[in-house]
């Protein structure tokens, strides 16, 4: 059994066939060759804090997955960064573990921004103006690192609810190639904006309704407990696609769930991701449509990018 | 953060240590301290195999714990053990991985066998006669290892499907102190035995209501997923005490579940193993009644052994 480090894990990976691998789990996971059971979860209270469990495997391939992932956001008063985790591949025949990521959340980090940009791959109107980017974490940096292989724009508009923050953001000497501006407002942004990332810890609406132009495409990766919440529920009855990793899973949370639950969707709606890679036309179909992709996250995303990383360990 | 092997933690295990911290860690459990979320768990087919996934913590304890643990019987054919498995320990209040066990499902063995000792320290009669042991598999061998620590009695009488299996526990160097006769049938087991210990995967009921005398103890332990069952549920209508390790998870799968369902047992009969440790009166109060303990495993157990070895790490 191999136990592999951050530095390691860093140095192994490659952007362009962790994209290539997390798109095939997408398919895979959608043609029902993944099975992917409930997450489990913890939460904390004092400090407030969560961890949770995703695992799961692709039939037929060689490994199985458990990932153990945590939050808590009151770690950056000690110096420590908020998310850490670490991520686990067992052997498919027999059970026995075969590698142990201790990647302090790094893979989670990059799997979900590597997500965010293959839903801008698809859904993203042909031509972007300006990359809205709600949210001021770690996921708004590696959700801009990763859409350099969806999109040639460079400009973009960021919004904080703490506006040090999206100061540090647009100095943040990794993004020099981004021309960063900071939006006073979310309408602001949202009006300046054709490709629009939420990347928030929210409980409650932030990007609404009235907000979004004709021809955006909206990708919102923050809601991914019971309870999270960043776009007003009347989006989906106003987008012309609505995109989701897991129809399963979106049902029970993430924003789409709200807008179930209120009647302003039909699950007969839902396309996954998976879907719409195999046959773009399920995605966008013209630069007029609003195209949301509402992503809660897969096991199928971290095996994947696990396997991907593993074959250059 | 620190990794220990199998060796390492072979060596740092005290048994005495490791009951002491389980029993406090089922009286906690009971006080409803302990926070023990559903079971995850993954089903393989080609070959055939499982994963169990059980995670939890006791409130304002140092540590939470994920466990992973897999079996896949066919795995002796490859000259390997067909239980596997690692556990994982993580701080409560920044989610830092603290410690990796790859104890390979030996702190799994020993704790569920750990589990059994207390079960018969708290409810078997105070004279045994003769231990009867339903299976032949590691646990076999582990209980017997452990119920060293609850009784002085040496007399065993073993039943398993596959005769040598049988024969083979019976000679087990490690044995030696035990003096263990092979049981034609389950019959003839129960009516030499006292105290009877099952810990075979059956999908189907193995001891029977019939087979059973007044006076005695059983402890099941095998029924640890959905559809395993090694109980005739009538058992439970004539047993006087029902003790379970935990109530919730007890009315979803395990010997009682069965039970339960068919209305054999009320669920008001069930009472905690932490509520017995706790007051003894609650289990045997004479040497004829039948008791029984049924016994599917929770997080609490994991947590507690794990920080039992730690401590000596």
């Amino acid at each position: 059994m191999n136990i592999f480090t951050r530095k390691q894990i860093e140095r192994a990976l490659s952007i362009l066939k962790v994209l290539e691998e997390i798109e095939r789990g997408f398919i895979l996971y959608s043609q029902k060759k993944a099975v992917v059971p409930p997450i489990g979860s913890m939460h904390f209270s004092s400090p407030p804090g969560d961890c949770h469990i995703k695992y799961g495997y692709i039939q037929n391939a060689p490994y199985y997955i458990v990932k153990i992932a945590s939050g808590f956001p009151e770690n950056p008063k000690l110096g420590i960064p908020s998310g850490n985790g670490l991520l686990l591949l067992f052997d498919q025949k027999t059970g026995k573990p075969v590698s142990i990521f201790l990647d302090e959340g790094y893979l989670t980090d990059i799997r979900t921004a590597a997500t965010g940009c293959i839903a801008a791959k698809y859904l993203a109107p042909k031509e972007i103006s300006c990359i809205g980017i709600i949210g001021t974490g770690a996921q708004a940096f590696y959700q801009l690192q990763l859409l350099r292989y969806a999109t040639n724009c460079r400009k973009v508009m960021v919004w904080g609810r703490t506006a040090s923050k999206a100061q540090q953001l647009k100095n943040d000497p990794r993004l020099q190639e981004w021309n960063i501006e900071i939006a006073k407002t979310i309408e602001e942004l949202a009006s300046s904006s054709n490709l629009i990332v939420t990347t928030t810890s929210s409980h409650f609406p932030l990007l609404l309704e009235k907000h979004i132009k004709p021809g955006t495409h909206i990708t919102a990766i923050g809601a991914d407990d019971v309870g999270k919440q960043e776009l007003d529920p009347k989006i989906f009855s106003k987008a012309q696609k609505i995109i989701v990793d897991s129809k399963v899973q979106c049902k029970q949370f993430g924003d789409v769930s709200f807008a179930l639950q209120q009647h302003l969707l039909s699950e007969d709606n839902l396309i996954e991701l998976g879907e719409v890679i195999t046959d773009p036309s399920k995605g966008r179909i013209s630069n007029d449509e609003i195209t949301v992709a509402s992503l809660t996250g897969i096991a199928v995303q971290d095996l994947q990018i696990a396997t991907a990383v593993l074959s250059n360990l």
